[in-house]
């Protein structure tokens, strides 16, 4: 490592990478020296995102002819599944933020049955530290992969993993409504994702087989130490960014709602980027809108003995290339907001 | 009653009036004969709402000047709180839809609890009829004042009555997440529906406090034949037009979901406007844009023992206007689906 | 001819084929006996569009399957190029509304030049009549074969052309700034047009090299009585529906800005459909939404000796399948507005 | 001055505030010392914009009640015909940034004109300088008092001054059509604002009588040297930031379109925020969004002699706040691109 972190971008024409370069654009501690990006490979990357036009930037190339040898970190956007076999020829002196599936989920049979093939670098998932950085961080700063959240899990664990591990909610009929924009969908073409199919209406979509579902349970559980079943039911609205999960919870015996929130504000105190709000305050999408804040606010329910937890942040910040530059600089000793200090884009 | 009912619009000059004359300009049976908006009084409805401007319609007047003696059905999408007052100086002859929620809680002291004053109506309360149309049919065909449900129960209920009527679920921890679109605000002027405050973003509102949940609760308990509690938690949607109500409940023992889908089935299979989707088919607002339909579908939890249950609607239309004109038909004795035949408006 | 006019719908998958349905369905002179859509063929309608799974529609067959021997007209939304080979092989008993644009232009040049290869039908170019309904309604009434106006063309045609033909305005420096909404570019898959690439934003396209350039050279010259160069800047607008031009004119000597307003209100007066708004009235998209209504406005420009003229209509609407029922209408001598009656839906 | 310029922000709670506010969050040489708004005199800003609310701000004051002893700069957010009361009170050495139009218009007659009453500092007025940062950056640094110019006016005079100066466009004939996204009209709460107003369509307003008309003039006028009119219709886009003016333009003898591209580029070749696309790129509001850049390209109109110049800003950043601020460092002789280094938010 030199005092610049030499970084590389694979996949970088996705919304990821071009959400990770235009971060990476105000960090001062690190240089984008790779950017690969195979159907695009020869083109300058203003070609394919116009708005980096202002940035001095590697043009584009195929993975297969980057050269590794002076890159001290690649943040990895690549579709899932082509990951693993990239990753895995890697030098080992490159550390690797993984944006991507491939390492979340630590069951390889779980992960053969909700990505429909046998994982092809089970010695690498066996390493990778799951990068949710306010919750894992010692682990993150030793890790040389880190497999990055998905954009839902982050915000459910970040709402979730703190009240489970002090046992305020239970662990039965846990029920998480999620709502997401269309940045989430990325930029391959589907009819799905036209314009005229998102706009103006909102609808769910994968209910009871997302992908995020096997990881949120596997860090919802572990917070428990018991497996649990998570209903996780999520709907695209018609927005660029942002992503709002409305957790139904029950609480533990002897637990109020205002436990519920004293307990998130104990853990998210000195945080940087995680704000509980106050009392009667309502998260909303556009409030961390660019920034890679998640805030948190805590409700009582009607029904007795439950509560609504509700949480948000901008699904490729918090919940992709910003938290991944926020591993990044766990894992090479950076302070731990550097190039993540824009606020939200409001209105 | 004439060949051609005579209506008159009490307080046109909100989204939903404007909704009643969209709709009503193509009912064969009706002629708009009145129309009252005591703060644009003296005005063509043109110059309040141009997308109106090639119709033949009566300016607008103060409701103290109406007269009512030619009219033989009054629309009413007066502010809750002042229908009550104005509604008691009718004619008998005249009757009364009422898209205000000043009749739709049965019992008094609800009333004043969530609307911050005593009714001051109570015998007509006590007279009125919750004009759910598809569950509440002959008693609205008999009615004089029909209270039209309220945009979110009527979603909410058309999807749960009737499973809770047959005991297919159980009545403790309902959970009912809404999303809408703007619309459901209406027209008054407020910092929180600027455009600017509502694009590009997602955020709940009145949580665990929006008065829909009160005629929620009553007609589910109704339905069950016990009082119940629900969670109902809104959120708005940058959207115009549209309601999208995701439920989740619990089975009764011995009952699974395809018994859900099987009840909706049976309940709506002659039903023009609600429309159960086979399996697999998602609810979608655009879907029912600008009409009067409701289609709802039923899927599995992920966790055991629980379903999922979607409703979708146009808030303006099924959930209000449209809902009120099927209303008035049963009213009249006009076939059911008169002046609502126009398919949805998609994109 | 029958009662019914018995109507196929070639291309039916597009945006302008589930319009023309849902204008059809309301419309009690016609029937829907074909439709086809090749790439969808076998499948029922509401697979494809979901919001027309109330109505009773024949399923989808390819067009070479298609029995047109109990046909009067087919309705034809095929691709630019491919309609041409079509319509050649239809029975000459079936009437043709074209919806495409193989038919507009005249000169077999021209028409070679903007889409790039010879036209393969020159015969039935010669004996197409170019469908602007109301200015051209008797050609249209006499025509077996109507080549209905792009949707573009139809908005500056239906402000210019009556301007043109009185020499109110000059034939030099004719300038049409457009706006589109996102169905104007159909539900072909791009990357262009999905949802992240048109929401929150606006930019031109095809500045100078838009096809509806010749198109309206064409009939403006031929209003003018000679040749015209006209400007005409597109711009892509983050909404489904809707199309405005702003067109800015010279005045002939002598001619003031009332008298393009009363040369227009002279020409519409009667029209159902096309309204001149009063002085000071702004024409909007959301005012024309959903139905075949075009508004025009005229103002004083600050530049003396100039004006600007301004339309909207629906793009999908009057732009497209709206006029092409106005159009069959005319073709088989019913009610001009038949199909037609609906009210724009606003908001 | 001291080695942080002490800034104060008046007027801190429309969205020009909010974003002024963003920007300097990340400007390592001011600090925000004081911000008034006096119908949320006492709140923190958080309240007002919860989006800020990872800030430490100081709490919202009347500006009766500000002390300006410590500020050595204010940036006026003040509604039009107020701030000039408000600056005049100032202690001299307090240096002013307005963001309000008061000070743009040099002839008080024409300010007189267009504002509706006599300007009541015309002192002031005389002393101030036209903020359009990269064509009077000589002055801009000497000035105590700078008057930003409209969002409008910036878009338009980056484009059209350098053509102008070079007499390689004519003066008469000039038509601006623009469109820009709704924060352009401010939080002030009215109907026409109302997201459902806005949202799903487009209008043009003040067609002909726009205030940013005399300020284009004024400064077009001073390039050429002479009295010119300009045509500027502007157009509300249903998105929250973003504005592109489309500028119809008649070339001088001699000239081709290419000089005009190559004079934009000899004015703006080391600029850091002003780009001109290479031949064919297409400006496109998303591409700025957020940023202080502006992008301009040049078109060939079809007729011949004429060209299309088209330029883009985010209205709330080039448009106002951020060329505020770039002002204010030219004002302190800061490097000009301080606190303005982020990249556009796309998408």
């Amino acid at each position: 490592m030199r005092d610049i972190v030499r970084a590389g971008i694979l996949g970088a024409s996705g919304y990821t990478g071009a959400d990770l370069v235009r971060l990476l654009s105000t960090h001062t501690g690190v240089s984008i020296d790779l950017m690969t990006a195979n159907s695009h490979a020869g083109k300058p990357m203003a070609e394919v995102y116009p708005h980096l036009g202002g940035l001095d930037l590697p043009d584009l190339v195929k993975w297969e002819d980057a050269d590794w040898s002076n890159l001290d970190v690649v943040f990895c956007g690549l579709p899932h599944g082509t990951t693993q076999d990239i990753i895995a020829t890697l030098p080992d002196k490159v550390k690797v933020v993984d944006l991507s599936a491939d390492f979340r989920l630590r069951n390889p049979e779980t992960y053969a049955e909700w990505y429909g093939h046998e994982h092809r670098a089970p010695h690498l998932q066996d390493s990778a530290v799951y990068g949710l950085s306010e919750l894992n961080r010692e682990d993150i700063h030793r890790a040389r992969l880190v497999a990055c959240p998905g954009c839902y899990p982050t915000a459910v664990l970040l709402a979730l993993v703190p009240l489970a591990q002090r046992r305020a909610i239970r662990s039965e009929d846990l029920i998480v409504d999620a709502k997401s924009g269309a940045t989430g969908a990325g930029r391959a073409v589907k009819e799905a994702t036209l314009f005229c199919e998102v706009a103006e209406g909102l609808h769910p979509y994968s209910v009871s087989r997302h992908r995020h579902s096997p990881e949120i349970e596997q860090e919802v559980g572990a917070a428990f130490g018991t497996a649990v079943n998570v209903n996780f039911t999520p709907h695209l609205v018609p927005m660029n960014r942002g992503e709002l999960v409305t957790c139904y919870v029950k609480l533990e015996e002897g637990i109020k709602v205002s436990d519920l929130r004293a307990a998130l504000d104990e853990q998210y105190r000195d945080e940087p980027f995680v704000r509980v709000l106050p009392e009667g305050a309502v998260p909303a999408t556009r409030h961390v809108r660019g920034s890679n804040f998640c805030l948190i606010g805590v409700f009582a329910d009607r029904i007795p003995g439950r509560a609504i937890v509700i949480a948000t942040i901008d699904n490729l910040v918090k919940g992709s290339s910003g938290q991944a530059i926020q591993n990044m600089n766990l894992m090479f000793g950076l302070p731990e907001s550097m190039g993540l200090e824009q606020q939200p884009l409001f209105p």
